[in-house]
């Protein structure tokens, strides 16, 4: 027979099927076992003798045979799209064993630490599964409005031979007998095929050594990137990534109702059109709601952020708002200047609920002007002349934008920390598993004095 | 005016519009200027008077204004699509200046190296941008024929901690104050995922130190990689990876005859079934043919895999074959073993035209049994403890495959090596531009004798 998937059992009313799954859990009535059979279509209710079922535990792997059965109606779960019928179970076959789970799965209740230290593990919780059903539905998304936009899609490189934007922040990595290191976007290779095929895409990884736990940050990230050229102005780039937004939130709507209701969200709001505010403006009103004066700081702080977004929300109805011209100091050396004022530049943040999720911009196409910005960033122009290439023989004006693809998926779901938007995040304790543990320190401290109880006995053995 | 593309004026006879694009070339005839212009959507010719187009010259970004036109009978080209009709010039604005190319790039004859180290310039060439179409292509098939057999698409991390295949090959990282490396392949996350999702794949990046310059490995590679679980038998993976195969040779087919039609290419022959052959018979028939006596070896070599295709094009009308059992010896620690032979296992490479493009095998999903291999192949379990949690609390029988996103490119349109499918292909000699000129070693070598004609001076200088 050949196995289906526990949704399609509800069209097999009394007849006899092959599932297979997971135990999600078990409970024994009297003469009878109830077991809740998971695969990824859903649960599926099995009810089985006790002999029959007698050496299955949770999580151990099932092919289950048997008949499909109505429930009694006062056994029907409204919760389950399987919840009116049931797999009375004629065999049983343990297709793989599992050892006793360390902590209730179904009602995950564990720091977050412990969730990462387990991953394989607790990413079968099917909530937490379901936020990489949300990042899979972003990332798709993503890609099939920018291919209806004309944009192509290439796959970027991740190892570079230099430091691209500036420097700090970057992994080496020993690359045969040279240096290299993991590239912090595909920035400057997605700009060079502007010359080849105007509009591009990619989803790729991008890195950052970031020396600080944030929630915000992690090591190794995924950047959605788009950029087009022969815009007509700079705005037409916030055009188009509004277009992009919009379409990703309403494609989660279509397809990720179950997922947004597990975790009891709706989308974020958004008004006609998503409020666009200078940064200049943005602080000015801040200092205005609250008496903080960062009006003449470079950029916005994590509160500043929080705080205009909520103004955004009172005032547009809208929980996200573009932030525009940020201080030339503060971007890349590819940033377009202001013509009208050159200390701040054509360039803008997406924040959505109190948070960064797309970074912007026009960039300098103009290759005597790019060239002469390299040297007043400090940057060595050898480093960078593969990428002038691109300039040297005609690009046309354009621009473009990243979004990061944790940030946006734990903005949608209200999550805590990026991390829990990351299948497996890297950050600078740890890769899978706590780099302390795997990688312990050559120097082993002791504990401190009123501990170390221990340590005599074993200075004594010597 | 709004800018069309040069593709959409066939619909404007007679009527003004406005178009951009690089100048593709240039001929002065008499009192009038033939420009080609070209855009993403191809060329259109664009006649001047030589007043407008004074300052233009080759791969200048420009905006032309005019009115689409009827071309004179004997002037219709119907090489192009737009090769009924012209542009002729009212305004020409220059968008951005070129300086004169190094070669002629419409008629592209070049080195390899000569091609890499302008990338950027020659990726304008028609022919060479198609290869990334026909890349675009291969990859989104591969993710909608997934898609559509119920896999989710997840996003592999590329630092690990640890030497997971066995050791060879890896590019250390240093990362924060730890030792990591760039992943080998998505290997052992796509077997997590297996007990979340069942079904997944991931278009990534993989990474391989390779020592020596072949026609067929860069260092940076695109794995288009796929794992299931609840496999009735580990033949169901070559069947799932010959559907990938037919579907994306029938998108190709069906989406890019332009491309295909630029290098004369058709897609390599398939007949109603791929072969399947075992490694030790494929050796036993080379012998046959070639008196070649491989037959002791654990692996085909390159010219055995260019032989048993002939083979089978001979013998079965097919460009593809699937070699299966490969020795447990040569290949990695999670391989299933034949039953019927512990020495060698359920595994299978897919090879055509010559080269191999997919690799794959059943796993072993029984925790004891891999960990007991672990060992066996001189791995350290605990470097593994992330990976083995899956293990430890159940994981079907499964298996996968992965391919070669530049190889299957390679061999559809007969390119002659792996780096022509690659945008910006990395290798220990290169990335971007030569290493060598980036990062010259700090020991110069003196030219040798024969040319030390002004040696002798520097060191009089002293």
């Amino acid at each position: 027979m050949k196995r289906i998937l526990n949704i399609e059992t509800i069209k097999y009313l009394g007849k006899s099927v092959k599932v297979c799954g997971w135990v999600n859990s078990l409970r024994h009535h009297g003469g009878i076992v109830f077991l809740d059979l998971r695969d990824r279509s859903g649960i599926l209710q099995v009810v089985s003798t006790p002999d029959l079922a007698k050496d299955v535990k949770e999580e151990y792997v099932l092919e289950v045979e048997g008949q499909i059965q109505k429930r009694p109606i006062k056994m029907v779960n409204p919760e389950l799209e399987t919840g009116e019928i049931e797999l009375r179970a004629e065999g049983i076959k343990i297709l793989a064993e599992a050892a006793t789970l360390p902590f209730d799965l179904k009602d995950l209740k564990v720091s977050l630490p412990v969730l990462l230290d387990w991953r394989p593990l607790t990413l079968r919780n099917k909530k937490i599964g379901a936020i990489f059903k949300i990042q899979e539905e972003v990332i798709s998304s993503f890609r099939k409005i920018l291919k209806d936009l004309g944009f192509t899609e290439f796959q970027a490189p991740t190892i570079v031979a230099s430091a691209t934007e500036g420097g700090a922040q970057l992994f080496p990595i020993k690359y045969y007998k040279y240096n290299a290191y993991l590239a912090q976007s595909p920035q400057l290779y997605k700009q060079i095929l502007v010359g080849v095929f105007e509009r591009v895409f990619t989803v790729t990884r991008a890195y950052r050594a970031e020396p600080s736990i944030t929630t915000r940050h992690i090591s190794e990230y995924i950047s959605l990137d788009a950029e087009m050229g022969f815009i007509s102005s700079w705005e037409e780039l916030m055009d188009v990534c509004e277009i992009v937004i919009k379409n990703i939130f309403f494609d989660i709507q279509e397809n990720c109702q179950k997922e947004l209701k597990m975790f009891d969200m709706t989308l974020p709001q958004l008004g006609k059109k998503i409020p666009r505010l200078k940064m200049r403006e943005a602080q000015e009103i801040i200092f205005q709601r609250t008496g903080r004066d960062n009006r003449k700081e470079i950029d916005l702080e994590p509160e500043d952020e929080k705080e205009i977004c909520l103004w955004a929300k009172e005032k547009y109805g809208s929980e996200v708002i573009f932030i525009t011209h940020f201080p030339t100091k503060k971007r890349p050396f590819y940033t377009y200047p202001d013509p009208e004022d050159e200390n701040h530049t054509l360039s803008f943040d997406l924040l959505c609920r109190g948070l960064e999720i797309v970074t912007g911009s026009q960039r300098i196409h103009e290759y005597e002007k790019l060239l002469k910005n390299i040297k007043k960033f400090g940057l060595t122009p050898k480093a960078f002349q593969f990428y002038l290439q691109a300039f040297k023989y005609g690009l046309p004006p354009e621009g473009g934008f990243c979004m990061g693809g944790e940030r946006i998926v734990k903005q949608i779901l209200n999550l805590e920390n990026v991390r829990e938007a990351s299948l497996f995040p890297r950050d600078m304790e740890r890769i899978d598993q706590r780099l302390s543990l795997l990688q312990p320190k050559k120097t082993t401290t002791l504990p401190p004095p009123s501990r170390r109880r221990r340590a005599p006995k074993r200075n004594a053995k010597k």
